[in-house]
C-alpha cells in the first residue's frame, strides 16, 4: 500500500497518527539541523519534517538526496506544527518522517510546478503532463468534470437519455471541412467524422427515442482561429413533440441548475431579445448584456447637417462610454487606429466629449453645434465625464465596427465581471444569409431549420426576409448554445435543399436517409447543441477554451506533446490504397 | 403544445380530466360503430376510442384515414375501460377522442413495429430508426444510458474524474491496425484514432491526476468477426500510487454496485484464479463458472494403456457432461463432427457412458477396462447418466478445444443462465506470448504492463516464463475489464521495449513522450479498461453487442443506413494531397 491519507486531508485530529503518504516533492527547505519538504499530491501538500534531534541522521541524508518532483513514499507521525498556515487545510500539522522511500527520480523540470509558472505556453504544451500537474491547470479539468456531472444529472433527471452516435460516418460537403478517414476493407471509400451529429439525432427523434442527449467530440477541419480546435466537445440534444417554447424552458432550466449548483447564483427568467434586435442594439448576435454601452442610432439628429462624412453613409449610430473623458487626446489617437486595424476595417469615428461642466467638444465641431451634441447625448444618456463614440457607414458593417469597440472598450472599462453571469435568449433567426461569393442563399443554422409557419410563404418570393424557428444561448456575450427547431415535412425539406442549390439528385445522395426516414412517420422535434469547452471556459469566468482541455492542439492543428499528426508507415499507405500527391 | 401527458402515465386517477396526447398509430381496430387506436411513444401505449354514440361522425371519417405509424395528437376525455388490460400501466382507461390531427403520415413500414418483428438483421438495420421504435431496441438502448449513468456516478464518488483525451492522435504501428486520418494542414501527415487511451491516461497520471476514467469511443481498424466493432466504447481508467489489490478492490466495488444497482444482486467477494490455473481448470482464460464441467486431467489414469491414440500425446483431458448420456449414438457422432469443424479443429474424442446401473460404455473399451473407466468417473465425479468426454493432443490446443466443447455443451444443457452472473478475477497473466509467425515475443497485454517484480530477473534468462501484474475481470465466461500494474521506470521500459523486437530509434519516435514524461517523476500506476458495449449486453444477459449500439456497423464495417463510407470530391482528395491507387 502506496499511502494510507492523502496529501490534503491530515488535519489536528489526525495528531499522533502513523501515516503512510506518497507524492512529489515540491518544495525542500534545508536549514541545516532541520529540513522541510512540502509534499504534493492531487488532493493538497502535507509538510514534513525531519530534524537532527528526533530522526536519525541517514534520514537527513536520505532527504538531501531529493530533488524537485522526486517521487517519495514517507511514513511518520502526526505532529501539531509549531507555526501554523492557515492558507491550507493541512496547514495545522506536519509530519514527522520516519521512513523514507524514492519511488522515482525526477529531471529538473523545465519550468516551476506552481500557480505562477515561468514556463511559456508552447512549453507548457510540449510537457503538458508536467503542466496538469499545477494547480490552476488541474483545477480546470476538474471543474470540467464537474460540469459534465452535473450536465448528466440534469438532462437525466428530465428523462433525456445519452446515446453514442457513430464517429465513422459519410462525409457530406455541406458546411465546414469534413476530415475523413479511409476505409481499408471499403478500398476508395472514406468516412468522414462528425461535424455534429445532427441528422443521427433526427433519426432517433423518428425513432421515437423523444428525449435524447449526448456529450461528444465533434470535429471540424477549418483553418484554425484562436480557441478553435479542430475536435471539440458538444453537449448535443434533441426533443420531440416540442415547440420552440418547451425547449428554451428546458434548457434554460438546465443553464439556471448549472448556475445554481455551480456557483450558487439564482437567476429568474432570462431575456429574450430577437435577431433584429440584438442587431440594433448591439451590433451583434450574441451580445454581452452585463453592462450597457448600447447602440444610439442617430441618422434624425446628424444626418444633413453639412457634414458630408455622416450624410451619405446608411446608418449614423453610437455608443457612449462611461468615464472616458478621461482619456488623453492621444488615448482617443490610439483608440482611432485600434478601429482602422484591418482586423475591424473602419474607416473612423467622431467622438464628443461631455464635460464636467456640462459642455461638449467634438472631433466635429464645425458641423454639430452645442445644441446638437445635447440632442445626442439625451437619446445616448451621456452624462458628464463620459465619451460619446459615433460611426458611420453600411449598416452591418457598421454594427460589426462599433460592436467590436463596445466590447473592447468594456474590456478597458473592466466590465466584463467574471463572476457575473448575464444569460440571454436571442430568437427569430434569419432563416438564409446571401452569400456573395457563392451568389446564393446559405442556411444561417443548418439545413434541416425550420422557417417559422408565418413566413413559409415568404421562401419563393423573399427568401431573405424568411424568419426561422432558431435561437441562440448567450452568456457574457458569448454564444454558448444554438439550435432550432427541424423541419420534419419532406416536402418542405426537399424544398429547402433546392433554395439552398442542391441538385434533387445531391439532396437524395447526401440526405437521402434522412428524407427517406421523413416518409415514416417523422414527429415534430427540434434541439440545440451547447459548445461544451465554451459553456465550462464561461462558468469559470474565463474565455479561454484551450485551458479546459487536456491535450488540445496548437493553431496548425498539432499535438506537440505526441507530436502528431506524422507520417505513416508505406505500408500502411498501401493497405489503405491511396497514395501521397507531391506537390 | 404537443401534449399535456405521455402515452405511458395516465391511469384511473386521471379519469375525467381532459388531456392531449402525441404519438405514433401502433394498432386499429375499425369494428364499424367503434374504432379503437393504441397511440405509442417512448413511454408506452394509450388507448384511443372513438365511436358512434359519442363522437362526432366527421372522428370516425377522419380516424378511418389513418395508417400505421402515422403520427396524430389527439385531446379528448379520460374514461375508465369496459374491459381492462392489467399487462399495461395505462391499461384501467381510455380516452374518448374529442379532437384528432394527423401530424405526419407515414408510409407502410417495411417490417412490423413489434417487439416481435417480421424484420430480418439487413432490413432493420437499414431502417434503423424504425428498428429503434420497437420496445426490445429502445429499452436496450435505455438500459446502456442507466449503466452509463451508473458507472460515472460510482467512479465519481471514488474521487475519479473523467478526462477527455483526443481523438486525433498519432499511429503507432504496434498492436491493431490504426484509422488514420489525412491532415490537411500538414500534408502528407496523418493523425490516427486511438486504440484506446492508453499512453494520455499514463500521462494524466505522470500528471499527477492520481485517479482518472472515461467512457470513451476507441477505434480498431481489423477485420471484422462477429461482434466486433471498429469502432466501440471503453470504460478507461487510471490509478496513481496503487498495486494491484487496490485496482482489483476499486472495481469489484464498481462491478457489485452495477450488479446491486441494476440487479438487486449481492455478491460477496469474486473469486480469483491465476492465468495458469484459469487454463488448466477450463482451458480459457475467461472461464464462465456460472457451471461445472471442469476439466480433469487423465495422463496418470489414462496413458500407457495400449491405446496408441492417447499414449503419444502431451495431454490427456476430459470434462463429464451432466445428464448427457441421453444422448444417442447418433448424438454423440453428430457432436464429433462439431468439434472436428475447421472452427474447433480437433480430432475427436472418446466418450464414456455412465449407464444407470453404474456400468460404463465407451468408444474406447477395447484398451480400457471397466475398472479404468470407474478410476476416470471417479476422479471427474462423474454420475449416474453422465457422459464424459475425453480428449488428447498438444497441451494448448486441446485445451482450447475441450473448452469450446464446453461452452457449447453449457449452451445446449441451458447452463448459461442470463440472469445468473458469476463474475472472476483472472489475474498473473504472462507478460509475453511467443509469436511463431513473427518469432519473437509479443506483449500478452501491452508494452506497458509491468511484469511481476519477483520475475523480473527472468527477462532475460526465461522471458516466456515471466509474469505480468496484469488482470482480467471475466463476467460470464466473456472477459469485460483487462489491465495491468504499468512500468514507470525509464529503464524498464526501455529493456521492454527492447524485448519487444523495437529498436531504441522506433521506441523514441512512436512512444518517446512517455519515455521522456516518465524522466519528471512518474509515480507507480496502474489501471483497467472495461469493454462498455459487452459489458452492457452482459449486465443485461445477452451476448449480442450489437444490439446495444444505436448504430453499429455490419461485418464489412459499413452503416448500411447512412450508406457509409463512400467515395469522396476530387476537391477533398486534392486539398488533402492525397490520391487513390487502381489496383
Amino acid at each position: 500500500m502506496f499511502r494510507t491519507h492523502t496529501c490534503g486531508e491530515l488535519n489536528l485530529s489526525n495528531v499522533n497518527e502513523t501515516v503512510t503518504l506518497s507524492g512529489w516533492v515540491s518544495v525542500l527547505r534545508d536549514k541545516g539541523f532541520m529540513i522541510w519538504i512540502d509534499l504534493r499530491d492531487r488532493y493538497g501538500i502535507t509538510q514534513l519534517i525531519i530534524d537532527e534531534e528526533r530522526s536519525e541522521k541517514a534520514l537527513l541524508d536520505a532527504a538531501r538526496t531529493l530533488g524537485r518532483e522526486f517521487v517519495i513514499q514517507v511514513t511518520g507521525k502526526v505532529i501539531e506544527r509549531a507555526s501554523k498556515n492557515p492558507n491550507i487545510p493541512t496547514g495545522e500539522i506536519e509530519i514527522l518522517v520516519e521512513k523514507l522511500e524514492i519511488l522515482n527520480e525526477s529531471k529538473l523540470p523545465p519550468f516551476t510546478i506552481e500557480d505562477k509558472t515561468d514556463g511559456g505556453e508552447e512549453l507548457r504544451m510540449q510537457y503538458r503532463y508536467l503542466d496538469i500537474r499545477r494547480n490552476p491547470v488541474k483545477n480546470k479539468l476538474i471543474f470540467r468534470h464537474n460540469v459534465a456531472q452535473e450536465v448528466r444529472k440534469y438532462l437525466s433527471d428530465q428523462g433525456f437519455i445519452e446515446v453514442e452516435t457513430p464517429v465513422l460516418i459519410k462525409s457530406t460537403p455541406e458546411g465546414a471541412r469534413d476530415f475523413v478517414v479511409p476505409s481499408r476493407m471499403n478500398p476508395g471509400q472514406f468516412y468522414a467524422l462528425p461535424q455534429s451529429p445532427q441528422t443521427f439525432k433526427q433519426l432517433m427523434m423518428v425513432g421515437g427515442l423523444d428525449r435524447y442527449f449526448q456529450i461528444v467530440k465533434c470535429f471540424r477541419d477549418e483553418d484554425l482561429r484562436a480557441d478553435r480546435q479542430p475536435e471539440f466537445t458538444q453537449i448535443d440534444c434533441e426533443m420531440a413533440f416540442v415547440e420552440q417554447e418547451d425547449i428554451l424552458n428546458i434548457f434554460e432550466g438546465l443553464t439556471k441548475y448549472l448556475l445554481k449548483s455551480i456557483h450558487n447564483i439564482d437567476i429568474e427568467k432570462f431575456p429574450r431579445m430577437t435577431y433584429d434586435e440584438a442587431m440594433r442594439r448591439y451590433g451583434n448576435d450574441k451580445p454581452d448584456i452585463r453592462f450597457g454601452m448600447e447602440f444610439h442610432e442617430l441618422d434624425d439628429l446628424a444626418r444633413d447637417k453639412g457634414f458630408d462624412v455622416f450624410d451619405k453613409e446608411e446608418l449614423i449610430v453610437g455608443i457612449c462610454a462611461p468615464t472616458l473623458n478621461s482619456y488623453t487626446r492621444k488615448d482617443i489617437d490610439r483608440l482611432l487606429e485600434w478601429v482602422q486595424r484591418p482586423q475591424i476595417g473602419a474607416r473612423g469615428f467622431v467622438w464628443v466629449r461631455v464635460n464636467e461642466d456640462g459642455t461638449f467638444k467634438s472631433s466635429a465641431d464645425k458641423f454639430y453645434s452645442e445644441e446638437h451634441l445635447a440632442s445626442w447625448a439625451e437619446r445616448m444618456g451621456a452624462q458628464k465625464g463620459d465619451l460619446m463614440i459615433v460611426m458611420a457607414g453600411k449598416a452591418n458593417d457598421t454594427r460589426k465596427q462599433l460592436s467590436a469597440l463596445r466590447m473592447e472598450l468594456a474590456e478597458r472599462l473592466e466590465l466584463r465581471k467574471p463572476d457575473e453571469f448575464a444569460p440571454l435568449w436571442v430568437v427569430d433567426f434569419p432563416l438564409l444569409e446571401w452569400d456573395e461569393e457563392s451568389g446564393r442563399y446559405h442556411a444561417m443554422h443548418h439545413p434541416f431549420t425550420s422557417p417559422k409557419p408565418e413566413d413559409i410563404s415568404k421562401l419563393k418570393s423573399a427568401p431573405g426576409e424568411v424568419r426561422a424557428n432558431a435561437y441562440d444561448l448567450v452568456l457574457n456575450g458569448n454564444e454558448i448554445g444554438g439550435g432550432s427547431i427541424r423541419i420534419y415535412d419532406r416536402e418542405l425539406q426537399s424544398q429547402m435543399f433546392e433554395l439552398l442549390g442542391f441538385t434533387a439528385e445531391q439532396a437524395q445522395e447526401q440526405f437521402g436517409f434522412l428524407m427517406n426516414a421523413f416518409q415514416y412517420g417523422a414527429p415534430p422535434h427540434g434541439g440545440i447543441a451547447f459548445g461544451f469547452d465554451r459553456l465550462v471556459s464561461i462558468l469559470d469566468g474565463s474565455e479561454t477554451i484551450r485551458d479546459y482541455i487536456a491535450f488540445p492542439k496548437n493553431n496548425s492543428g498539432r499535438d506537440v506533446m505526441i507530436d502528431a499528426p506524422a507520417a505513416i508507415d508505406q505500408t500502411q499507405l498501401d493497405e489503405l490504397e491511396i497514395s501521397l500527391v507531391k506537390k
